[in-house]
């Protein structure tokens, strides 16, 4: 099929001190199949440079800012050059950097959410069509081996017809005011860098694509309540929302920033006739499914059952844990595959990973659920085409 | 203080069949404080007399029907007559039989829903008041050990202040058509016997009393959407409540009859500035604390902890689990505590059991719960003092 | 079949102060079939008498002492006579007292362990056959739903051919020093009273019991290790066994009371060349059963599978914990139910109680058990003919 | 300190189909310090070198054996060369690899057990002695941060002085007949590749390692019962242990490859006079401490509590869960910084990787449990000397 030969990334973001940088690239060099050849990991041109070094890359491929990567890289003979770019940034930089790399011929795996807002989002999708190129999205959560499984399991039908789905994701690390101080907490409560929300807009988007993966269904509409609990801040760090999905499954999904004490409690559940099915990334090679006066099951990720679907996601067998930095990288892998596969000229995305359909939901997601919040009626239809905001669109 | 014998209680309700009613009669018994002395077991009079033979009542004391039983014990001396009288009718009849106890001077422990409606719920307050008598509701969940701890830990501050409150029920019995034909789900089901809601009357009053007990503030708003999920019902099976406590605080209650595979999953999360609180009633002597980047807390049962207000409601030392009928157990014997303070004349409820509040609030909470979801408007307030529907106040 | 009236019960032992004798008292009267008519509830005939006013009963069956009770009980009417008694007193006094009720015609059911050694229970047999009666063992672990599933699932084949059995029994209640000074501790780390183990006379033979129980299979031969850890005891507190059972199955019991922690840790596992079955006491209504290569169950208590065997050991529905309280009380209505059967002359245990050849199998665990430990050689034989001690035979 | 640059490592053994190998690999490559570089992967030599094409290695140094690597890595610069050799082929054939790396100037990563018996173990200490190289050996489970909290606990003296160790071992991949015919199966049930044991000498000994580490005590003696559960094998599948540490302190050690259902469950228990420790390796981010009379607490990986020793194991906050492969990653991490302070001639191992020590205590532990096994006499004492065979030293 392909040359035979690792796949070449490059880095934007994710400069020293940087947390989620740090875990983009111990998930790509997991499994040997992607090597990170260059990067601009900071825009203060000093901190990317020396960012670079310190991962051991080769000096001239440390580079000051992104743009000067692109012209670099593209300088380079095609099999040294990088094939694609991990976008690892805070999210207002992320639709600027994307379209470059994209229209600069390679390929994105973005951090999300996506954009800074559905309109960016809609002008992304027009790019990444228009190039020719792949684009993912780093929702982490899909890539668990009993997330891929609960998928396999309601699209067999094990479950019956869906009738209720509720999808949580609770953490604690905003709970006090002086959390805000961090490098992470910053940005995430910055209207400026993070958009129109930060619970919402940075664990509430994990959970309503988690919910809709599974599921294989989509959110029509929801009524919803958010909260900034901490005094001061400016945007919100606790919400919940009601919500309806395709075929009138009624929902709910809660997420806070504020649950003290709650590490990074993401829970699904799927209540269908026949079985509902219960998932919690914290112990995440577990996945319950409970009947109607019968006996629950428990599966466990590299137990028998699941397709090669499941199956691929996992490295050691049942009983020797995988965790979030497997799961990332399973991501990754299957990224790369698909970049290996368009080396070629083809442009299939042989493997799934999330792209720019889940990039538009996930914003229209977050502004919708902003607005109905807003409001004061109860019910308000989630669109991707446009804005629920006159002034933000 | 008061005579040396076993307080005597009669029951209206609860004939052969009946799941609730034997489960009273084995909470009366358990401590051997309380004696079962006489019956009206059924609407049929035949069955209520049969009924109360199979218990080894006296036959005379086998009432064919209430009034019969208020007269027959009125008329025997008063260290043999009945002294408080326990009434597990379906919802509908609740209200004339707890009025006639009152009226004919008998205490009354009264299983939930109190009444058919607010309106009658209101005019109980004022039979309790005017009888002089204890009215008791039997809300079942507030006599466990751990839930009587988690209201003491708040009390204390352990909690600091009180930011969220989450509380779900989620059960499965109904998730099935068939389900519909057992004795438990017809009158369930029926709005003529019991009252607007089937969901939300049924459990979520006591998700909502659990989350009002334990945290000490009171709902004052809410949003609603119930749904009826199986089709050709005539009431809710499930159901979504955005809450709105005293002092701003946020809150959901989660409740389904239809969450296929749930048992009785009834769980309190309360998250304040300093600490959460995790209950489940599946593993009721458990209770966990969690804190801010620190070690969480697992508090069990009889280790340690708890004043006497927590450990008079333990039997057994811990590790030997005690459950859902010692809980029960648990409002009859502090009951039979108070029935026979009362013995002398004074009226103090010197131990706490739910009452005449809990009932005007649960019959509160099911009416305006019932009207938000009706609303197109986002937020309702709840009140006591009348009905949010016209036609039926 | 027999009289229409509750089972008539008198107590030896457990006075004010006792924990044991209480719990006996709350499984009685759990399920209104059983009376507690007399007692003579302490060594003390003034606190024995004192004792039974407490318990609200009639002040002429308060007896003094047990022989004053076993003629004041036969000088009444067959219809008001006792008709069983409960001995619950320190194991030293078991023999005694369960002799002299046996010979004066009324059924026992005794506290576990049955004798203060193998000589007894021996003899203790012959009395039991002698008699006529009905003698009960309380080994309350027994009367748990989900150990007779347990039980149940073995004996219809679902783990194939057991291969080896893990019991375990942890607690940490005699951790420290100063633990001793309890009613509770006191006797049971006095030779005098326990006999010659306090560890394995307490709570070992519970968990050598359980595993015969559950498994159908007898222990054969056993290799020992037992500890006296809390300096200055005179009985073990901790100890380790390695077991063989009937057709060579290889087995562990390991006990501890200086388990620091460990609340009342009673777990047992089965493993067929089919499946595995595992189940703790702590969290009594759930067993799983664990596949090869395939998912594992969750069977909970009220849920589907069980025959009557199962099912009729429950009193409320799947999700309503029923604990430690109700497994003991099981018992009793089934030692109830046998005594009601007896009124007619028949002496048909039609319900499974344990009885004399648990006693006797316990005191011989018991003994092996403590002598292997004495031994340098590795393996031992277990049999229930004679005690391994020559000088305590 | 050192230069700039990646770890380069050579693999002997792990060759397409293995398993262990591409652990291995996985591990190295997590965080970027290590590059593999060379292999000798199979002893086939067209599989040896097809295997490492396969891993995208320079074709010149895939080699066809170990001694030609050897030879051909030595012939290039140093700055080129590899630095460490991995070895991951079944245990036979440890030794010799060990031996042939160490004395041509390379550390060695070895994979457990050390060696094919404890006199080779005793050689080969010789050796690493004589070489002046690192020698690290992969007891994986001693990567885990909790694992490393546990010890941290344990010599902060917060359990008090260790009086009980309890730690098993349950797989029940072995269960079937039908289970042997496995790659990894074969070699471990075979003694010519394997060694004395199976059961012991694959998974006893992590049992036996774990609770010496983290106790910081020393097995000193022991009573051994192993079986050969499914027919035909010639060595043992399943095992139970007593042990005595130094200290006196009493312990067991129970392992199984039948249990069937079982994933990898390794599950440690200390008790001490001040509390208790708890952790399972299945669940490997929570650790519980329990103590007498007061509530236990629930450490989490990343929550709070740790020095650097912990947390320096960690790579993702709190919540994501990290699992098995981070914890051998944690290995090789270590054991690559220790290569790198080597490179100007320092032999200091200044973070800590298990080493020939553990290999001796290891082998010594192995042969001692199966010559007990195969003795009438109860206990036997643990020395690393010499062999308890004649005929195998």
């Amino acid at each position: 099929m392909s040359e035979k030969r690792k796949v070449k990334m490059g880095m934007i973001g994710g400069g020293q001190g940087a947390f989620i940088g740090q875990v983009h690239r111990i998930a790509a060099a997991m499994d040997s199949e992607i090597e990170l050849v260059c990067g601009a990991f900071s825009s203060d041109p000093e901190k990317s440079i020396l960012s670079g070094k310190a991962l051991y890359l080769d000096p001239s491929r440390c580079y000051p800012d992104f743009n000067q990567m692109l012209q670099g890289e593209a300088a380079l003979p095609a099999s040294e050059r990088m094939e694609f770019v991990a976008i690892v940034t805070p999210n207002h930089l992320h639709y600027e950097a994307a379209k470059c790399c994209l229209e600069a011929g390679f390929h994105v795996l973005c951090d999300k959410p996506a954009t800074f807002s559905l309109k960016e989002a809609i002008a992304l999708k027009n790019v990444v069509h228009e190039s020719g190129k792949l684009f993912g999205l780093t929702h982490t959560y899909l890539g668990y081996p009993m997330v891929k499984r609960a998928k396999e399991l309601v699209a067999q039908g094990e479950l019956g017809t869906i009738r209720k789905i509720m999808v949580e994701y609770q953490q604690g690390w905003l709970s006090q005011k002086e959390d805000e101080d961090s490098k992470q907490a910053a940005w995430r409560l910055d209207p400026a860098k993070a958009g129109i929300s930060c619970c919402m807009g940075d664990i509430g988007v994990h959970a309503a694509n988690l919910a809709e993966y599974v599921s294989g269904e989509k959110i029509t509409a929801l009524c919803a309540d958010l909260g900034t609990v901490v005094d001061g801040r400016r945007l919100d760090d606790d919400g919940a929302v009601f919500l309806r999905f395709s075929n009138k499954i009624r929902g709910t999904l809660l997420a806070s920033q504020i649950a003290i004490g709650e590490e990074n409690n993401l829970t699904l559940r799927l209540y269908g006739d026949k079985a509902s099915l219960h998932w919690q990334q914290e112990e995440p090679n577990t996945l319950i499914i409970k009947r109607h006066n019968a006996s629950s099951t428990i599966e466990r990720s590299g137990i028998g059952e699941g397709s090669s679907f499941v199956t691929d996601a996992m490295r050691v067998p049942a009983g020797h844990p995988e965790g979030y930095i497997e799961a990332f990288a399973n991501l990754y892998r299957d990224f790369a595959h698909n970049v290996k596969i368009s080396r070629n000229g083809t442009l299939t995305a042989s493997k799934f990973v999330p792209g720019i359909e889940d990039a538009l939901r996930g914003m229209a997601f977050i502004e919708h659920v902003v607005a109905a919040d807003r409001s004061d009626t109860k019910w308000h239809d989630l669109v991707t085409t446009h804005s629920p905001f006159k002034d933000i669109t």
